[in-house]
């Protein structure tokens, strides 16, 4: 029997505050290595866009087995009236190797995605930011503000932002203070996110850096999301030689994709043993910041386990709370 | 909006003639260099079994993109009453990367192997082959079978079997007999197989040699679809030196995964460069047998290209018959 859960199924099963928790575990398991993460598989030529295949196993109490696939057509939109990325989870039984869930997956990604964010903001930020600035409203910028807010059980105040489409700003700042209840200032200058901001969120689609590193101040925690090719970054080598602390989601990960680290690595400035898994810090295993005066910078590029911790955790409330649609193949 | 097909559905739609069709394309395309097949992806601890996660792609009139996840979990039918191998198979629209169809995946399994052993056959074996030998009566033997009769234009007429359970290899004789009208004959010994026959069938889940090569008679055709993995092997090294063709479903997998070639390779009896993928073949660019007495060898270790083909084949049918369920993710 294979449960289906559309997308409303999905929303309704799903919050920020879970999806941090299992993140968090997902982390955690993966630096006991305790989790496995395979490289993900991409798809291209002969078709018109990419889709990447990602399987990944999470031992211990969560027992996750699962496999996303996420297509990424740019043309989707103006050609079909569709979204540009569209994704399903597979959820296996890790004890039958059988598919027992499966789920619209566009909502587990941007979740997975915030909740990313939200455990380095736990672990990485100072204990009394109360101000995030956004870098672009767009598509995964409402879950990582979501993120950050119960990343920092809710003492979060005021939310910058900066989009090139003012439109897409008023939409988000509306979207944010109702749901969030938090005040949304819209910037009118890419630079003014810099100022009087404990919490900078990079979530781009530039593959160049998108603010000078010497503007940074002192104390800010700083989470990029966005670029993920070895060539591409949203940060620049100013910033991470001003941080004290270089966090991965995992590092094998950004080692090999993210431009923000690999970049600086060629120019010399810093060497792959300067960064960390953010699990390592999660098990206390290496210490947070030790000083407010800190600029601490965690990048992400997305993993399978992210997926499969919260697609686990959306299957097995949809279990528990008789939600969704069962199908005997 | 998704077609779900269960196995019921499966069965329904396909049949050996156009899973034949599909696969002999999908060996074509690959060497035309419009299909890619990725290295699959094997995930096993902490999970007490084994996961295969398969993307492919085919281009041309055929226009398919699809993963199948298959799971082999050797103790399922003792401790959950559960087959050990279950599979299933997601389709994507090539055009917007849409997930649009998702089916039961072992009879896709059984089948596309089946339809590679047939393939093997129209291409490889003597036009006048009438008799065909199988070790083991196992799960894949069925459609093995079925194979060669419709890979030989329904021109097989006998089927000898020789299984180490008497009672597995009555069930298979009483089906085979039923479901293609042909006599078959159950064999006291294991090398009965190698008298008085045109092909040979292996599909065991033996990891060493089944046969001497020393007792192989001029003239026939081997499909060996068992062992997979490169210390593993169902042809010795005798049964390899004697063939004038040693063909691949795909040489780049078999090269790597196939101890049938890789271990004479590295005994230095054989070289890669002896090897040719099939598709040379069905494409004219590297000639048949060129007379009776040759002896040839199709080894092939499943890989996505068939199953993305044959789960094309299901799915347009489906759409077009009408068949299975719709769900609105």
């Amino acid at each position: 029997m294979v449960r289906i859960l559309t997308k409303a199924n999905v929303a309704e099963l799903l919050n920020m505050v879970d999806a941090l928790e299992y993140v968090e575990e997902a982390y955690k398991q993966l630096t006991l290595g305790n989790a496995f993460v395979p490289q993900r598989i991409a798809i291209t030529d002969p078709a018109p866009g990419l889709t990447l295949v990602m399987p990944g196993i999470i031992g211990g109490e969560m027992s996750a087995l699962a496999t996303k696939i996420v297509s990424v057509y740019k043309k989707n939109p103006e050609k079909y009236n569709m979204p540009t990325v569209l994704a399903k989870v597979m959820i296996q039984d890790i004890n039958t190797g059988d598919i027992v869930g499966i789920m619209d997956g566009s909502l587990i990604t941007a979740m997975r995605t915030g909740a990313a964010t939200g455990v380095s903001v736990k672990y990485l930020a100072r204990k009394d930011s109360k101000v995030m600035s956004i870098y672009s409203a767009g598509v995964q910028a409402k879950k990582q503000v979501s993120g950050v807010y119960y990343g920092l059980n809710q003492k979060l105040e005021k939310c910058k932002v900066f989009d090139l489409k003012k439109e897409t700003a008023e939409i988000f700042k509306s979207e944010i203070e109702k749901e969030l209840g938090i005040e949304v200032e819209i910037s009118e200058s890419s630079d003014d996110l810099l100022l009087n901001t404990d919490i900078i969120v990079a979530a781009t689609t530039s593959t160049t850096p998108i603010f000078s590193g010497d503007k940074v101040p002192e104390g800010v925690h700083i989470s990029s999301i966005g670029a993920h090719a070895p060539d591409a970054r949203e940060l620049d080598t100013t910033t991470i030689k001003k941080a004290s602390l270089l966090v991965a989601g995992l590092k094998e990960a950004c080692i090999a994709e993210a431009g923000d680290y690999i970049i600086p690595i060629n120019e010399g400035v810093i060497s792959e043993s300067d960064i960390v898994s953010i699990g390592n810090i999660i098990t206390g295993k290496i210490s947070s910041r030790s000083s407010d005066t800190e600029i601490t910078v965690f990048k992400s590029v997305g993993i399978s386990a992210q997926d499969v911790a919260v697609g686990k955790l959306v299957y097995d409330r949809a279990l528990k709370e008789g939600i969704g649609q069962d199908i005997d193949f």
